[in-house]
């Protein structure tokens, strides 16, 4: 796939909040994923699909996502970013919380090789 | 300057369409700008401060602004992102245009060292 393709599925598929199937269908085995902050105090860059699969579990375990609106995508050459408008209550502090942040993806051989997401300031 | 205290510069100044002023006190001499496509044909690819500038003053003298509506910054570590949508009309061709992109941005000591133009797809 071009990058425009992948990064007009990344949009479809988490509109609907398939993040799985973005997951099985678009990244590459050796993901980068790097978050603002680590987790717990850990590294905010972990690698490889069983990894992010794993970030993933947790985010819809401990998440009740109430809307997810998701803009772009914005793309040139090899990135891709996708703006993300998301309310959720975490299910054990019961807090709800809105977020916005934006994801800068690079595509290398028609999948996601590296993944950044950066929260507005 | 950290890399959110630049970025909350790039969305004051462009706010206020401080295009020069921008690149006169945030900008590597060495920045790469990277567009979409290039220009005319040529490299999307341009370095070095006197280029950008060369661009930023075609971007003044042919455009004319309606309305520029930048959002953001959204940052993390070195990068931080904007989205600008801009509502022009070429003096030239008389032509009126909205144009949605987003900018993704790399700072190294202080400085913008990396642009990259993203238009909405």
């Amino acid at each position: 796939m071009t990058t425009e393709e992948v990064a007009k599925k990344v949009v479809e598929l988490t509109r609907k909040q398939a993040w799985h199937e973005a997951l099985d269908t678009l990244y590459d085995k050796d993901i980068v994923s790097v978050e603002a902050q680590g987790m717990g105090g850990g590294s905010p860059e972990i690698r490889g699909i069983d990894k992010v699969r794993g970030k993933t579990d947790w985010w819809v375990q401990n998440m009740q996502v109430h809307t997810a609106k998701v803009g772009g995508p914005f793309v040139a050459h090899d990135h891709f970013v996708v703006q993300y408008d998301i309310d959720v209550t975490d299910k054990n502090s019961k807090k709800r919380m809105q977020m916005s942040e934006v994801g800068v993806y690079t595509v290398k051989n028609g999948k996601i090789a590296r993944e950044e997401f950066l929260p507005l300031t």
